[in-house]
């Protein structure tokens, strides 16, 4: 488990929904002390039932904490950063499970954060909701984006070998702005295509007739729609600007399929498509290659952030953190070179 | 198995790629006396090798076949249909199983083979290709279109009962119009959204980190992306009229949210939101009630074409259907009414 001077973290996670539900389960199946806080009180039961300790005040439940996650819903956030920063010691790391990372990196700067609070986003997730829909698995495999900061380097080296350890997640480090930008294309304006398809459906004259058809292009490309719309439409919202920016480039990857279609120059379309399947391909075939870094331990951690930030950019990520005396050793996966013809 | 006068059919599959392969080697496993051919010689080679016989030649393939599956490339469908009607005997049933009926019906009607012809579509594949990727289960608990007509109810009525005994897959019948307006929402533009969302990647400053942080949403979304372009290309082709009305709803829709979220107007975008989820609830929900419906085997089959049309429409599919004396008896499952409210 995790370097601690203290042996394994106490943590606690704030806000027990399908997220932060599967944080705390995972956690509490593996033996650290966890405990849980909700604002709802019937999910505080729910938690305890489980056998994972749920205190009714919040100041309570993060008190004596090493790691702190919060996992609340993304515009309750800021408030709730700042009340466990307040309730919680000097020494506690904060990171939070947000869809989007610039608003809050932002709010974590202004309010002088950012030595202890490290913007994360476990990219994982089903279109269910609440703590009966957590599984501690629920992160095996799964991305878990946390953005370093020089000021920040060691909850970040701690929280990442935290992560890879105790969920089996993929860490990879990313600025919260390449983080939004990215996001805004492998996650939101999915949500945006998946909404769009389920919508038009259901205003179409052959609706039932559509319901009765749907194979699995459908239900694939639906099967977003089906989370709440207040949790797609605050993520939306948080992001918007990135968001935009990101469907004007599929739009008009879409307006060429159209125009190609309306034309009906097949050669055209074909090559269109054949640029999506090369792209689709990539996807399922990356071959990645195990790498180690290291960087001392003390000093200017301008290098090892460096680092850190193009290996998410390339489409890496860490397999795991250890300090050891002077040194820090990251050890990941890093995608090879693409050839660019 | 099916009601024949000289008990199981006789089949042949022209076209054994990854559908016209899988009905192949269902059929082979049900213990049927089956033929393939394909114009690969490898392929065929391959068919051989599986212990099923694939003669060279495409007339000794159908000559004294019961039912002929025409699977071969929707641009390939026409003159296949005339070659094989003419080496077929004038009993023999024929189907196929391209993804738009419209164009292959209206080509049966000006060669006079409604008679014998019955447009078919499986609405089952993966992305991938080849009698390599064919899988007997393919088309378990799938929708399988078959268009009926009363100069044609004959055959209609014999490959229903073939299909839902041997393959387990639902029969909706609909009008050749109908369904290219519904898999034109179903599952073409759903093929436009998955290349769109594939190809902006592709071109994309944040490709590489796009790929690594890929998760359900963007797997889900681009999964069609990795079919074969040329086969997406003669699909979207073949209904490009029905899919640019349809894709014209769609990015209305997108409009519609792009322009909630550009003006932030969070209660807009939730409310779109929310019709798209309850149309995915309601395709996960669906409420199906059994029933069963009888006609004269013999004279005039308009109301039975009606009533099948109509089934069809309404989003249901047919379990059976047997001819027993004068009568013919369709058992089936209809969607409950659904509460306009």
């Amino acid at each position: 488990m995790v370097d601690s001077p203290r042996g394994q973290p106490r943590v606690a996670v704030v806000g027990t929904g399908l997220i932060g539900g599967s944080i705390l389960l995972r956690l509490h199946e593996a033996g650290l002390d966890v405990v849980g806080w909700d604002p709802d009180r019937a999910t505080r039961a729910d938690g305890r039932e489980r056998g994972v300790p749920f205190p009714d005040d919040l100041g309570e439940a993060v008190r004596d904490r090493d790691v702190v996650f919060l996992c609340g819903p993304l515009p309750s956030l800021p408030e709730t950063l700042l009340t466990v920063a307040k309730h919680a010691g000097d020494g506690c790391v904060l990171t939070d499970v947000g869809s989007t990372k610039g608003a809050v990196a932002a709010f974590a700067v202004a309010h002088g954060l950012t030595d202890r609070f490290v913007p994360g986003h476990p990219m994982a997730g089903t279109e269910r909701s609440g703590l009966t829909a957590a599984v501690p698995a629920l992160f095996e495999g799964a991305a878990w984006v946390l953005c370093p900061a020089v000021e920040g380097i060691g909850p970040f080296r701690m929280l990442s070998g935290l992560i890879v350890d105790a969920f089996a997640a993929r860490v990879v480090p990313m600025s919260p702005a390449v983080h939004d930008s990215v996001v805004a294309l492998s996650s939101h304006v999915p949500h945006l295509l998946a909404g769009s398809l389920a919508g038009a459906v259901a205003g179409a004259d052959v609706r039932d007739a559509v319901l009765g058809l749907a194979a699995g292009s459908f239900r694939d490309g639906t099967r977003v729609a089906g989370t709440p719309a207040r949790r797609t439409a605050d993520m939306l919202f948080d992001n918007r600007e990135q968001v935009l920016r990101q469907l004007g480039q599929v739009s008009a990857f879409l307006d060429g399929l159209a125009s190609a279609l309306h034309s009906q120059d097949i050669d055209a379309l074909v090559a269109l498509f054949q640029r999506a399947r090369d792209l689709r391909t990539a996807l399922l075939d990356r071959d990645l290659v195990a790498h180690r870094r290291e960087f001392p331990a003390g000093g200017d951690h301008r290098a090892e952030v460096a680092y850190l930030m193009q290996l998410g950019a390339d489409g890496g990520y860490l397999t795991g953190c250890r300090v050891d005396g002077d040194l820090v050793g990251y050890t990941g996966h890093l995608p090879e070179p693409v050839d660019a013809t």
